[in-house]
């Protein structure tokens, strides 16, 4: 029933993308802390995310918005602003939504999306000896969010203001994804929970391991300059590998490929980084096993 | 941004009707004394009844579903167990979806579908002298809901589990939709909020008024036996007027659409009765003006 992949892909006349995504108020953002086009501009950001993800193209967006009894109308406002801003920069066309009753603020959105002229990129297509790769860099949303609880008066405005709007305003990589479909990548996932729960994921749908050099993954120059400046701030490596919200893609992709990508992601200004390799079996991250890391990211059932 | 129709219309290769309701625990059902299984029947049935008010047919979901810190697993199997039932019953394809923490219970859901083939029906297309109709009766939800809060001994079973079905296993009229549709229907709405709330957007969208006779409306007839049985239960008309979550479709019609359309619901055993007609101007409800009356229905902006 739940397709397993970060889109659904259905049969149609022509093939459709479509995926949700909810945010709820004190779990995925805080009130007052937290701006309303902030909010908007998130719950469709990692929606588009998902259609990224597939390497396709969004199209339509419908969103419920579930409102608290003490959510004010000038929040809502905010709300429905960012969402157009985030539409107008990822050309989703907002075509209806819901509005309904809640114990805090709930936004639930569905996006529609094409894939590209190669079809759509799965979790399950990873094979060994493909290299994995991610775009970006990760760490920077975690980094973000815990500024934001932390204030720091001391970090240079700049830094301070990238590492929130990695928290605040995550991009959706749609270009980046549509150049590693068409380079013919064969697994692809969008770093929401985490860069170890989401590789898991890739790997558990494709029947493979991998082998992850730690030293190679790509930690945000903010994280890092957060971690220098504050001693408290977490590890910036480990919300690399755990903090989530970073909203990169993780790809799987064999040699030749990647030359085909890694020029195009160039020419996109999109950083990308081969961070290991698939395998038959094991997985290896840092020469440590991926099952023995005890907190590997965020999942809502885990504990229920 | 709001479509203002049932379902969105969005053009592409194909036309694609898309549409999103939320439901939320305290706001829309109640726990304990609410099945896992209902509420994830009436969260798909309530979507597709959104298609079936375009005259549509449905065809994939995408589910959003935040789980409370007090939501036993059981419910959320029930839940699950009640979403593949309804899917079955209106041959809707359950395509992905999204779980997530939240302070309740929360399903939103997303449906895709098709219209017919002479196009979806909008809510802005009734014209003067046009008919107005509802198919089946009107109240039975209400009625079911004030049961399920005051239970009543006396009353005999079957009008207990018919009032409780209507509350909580609510029926989309997809069949006498796409039937209406066929037959050249100008406007249609889901009766959701209530007929008068619903006739009033209808009316809003058309720019038309209209005239209703009370005495035609058709009541629930396990509601007017609940009335009887207990005279504290809401007034059954009121129940009809205002109530809402029937689901029943409320639809403006040429007369000579009608005859087509009548014998169609009669082969599929779907009751429907003209209530009035559509006018110019003015908007008349049994001789008194619509928007005279306090309590036409739910609106959840309303008082903010």
């Amino acid at each position: 029933m739940w397709a397993g992949d970060d889109a659904a892909v259905v049969r149609g006349p022509e093939t459709l993308l479509i995926t949700t995504d909810m945010l709820v108020e004190d779990v995925d953002f805080r009130l007052p802390s937290c701006r309303g086009e902030d909010i908007g501009w998130k719950a469709l950001a990692v929606n588009v995310s998902d259609i990224a993800a597939m390497g396709g193209r969004p199209l339509h967006a419908v969103t419920a918005l579930g409102l608290g009894p003490r959510t004010p109308r000038e929040l809502v406002d905010g709300v429905l602003a960012g969402l157009m801003l985030a539409a107008e920069e990822w050309d989703v066309s907002l075509v209806g939504g819901d509005i309904s009753s809640a114990p805090a603020l709930t936004l639930s959105i569905a996006v529609t999306g094409a894939p590209s002229a190669s079809g759509p990129v799965l979790r399950s297509g990873a094979r060994p000896g493909d290299l994995l790769g991610v775009t970006g860099a990760l760490g920077g949303a975690g980094a973000g969010l815990w500024l934001s609880e932390h204030p720091q008066p001391g970090l240079p405005d700049g830094t301070r203001e990238r590492l929130l709007a990695r928290q605040f305003r995550p991009r959706a990589r749609v270009p980046a994804g549509q150049a590693l479909a068409a380079a013919g990548a064969g697994a692809m996932i969008d770093i929401s929970d985490g860069l170890l729960m989401d590789l898991e994921r890739v790997l558990d749908a494709s029947g493979c391991g991998c082998e992850v050099e730690e030293t190679t993954i790509p930690v945000d120059d903010s994280a890092l300059e957060l971690g220098r400046h504050e001693p408290e701030a977490p590890d910036p490596l480990r919300l690399a590998l755990t903090g989530g919200e970073d909203f990169e893609l993780l790809f799987a992709i064999a040699e030749e490929g990647w030359k085909v990508a890694s020029s195009a992601l160039e020419t996109q200004g999109t950083a990308g980084t081969i961070i290991g390799r698939v395998t038959e079996e094991g997985r290896l991250i840092g020469g440590r096993a991926l099952e023995e890391r005890e907190e590997r990211g965020w999942d809502h059932l885990r504990d229920r």
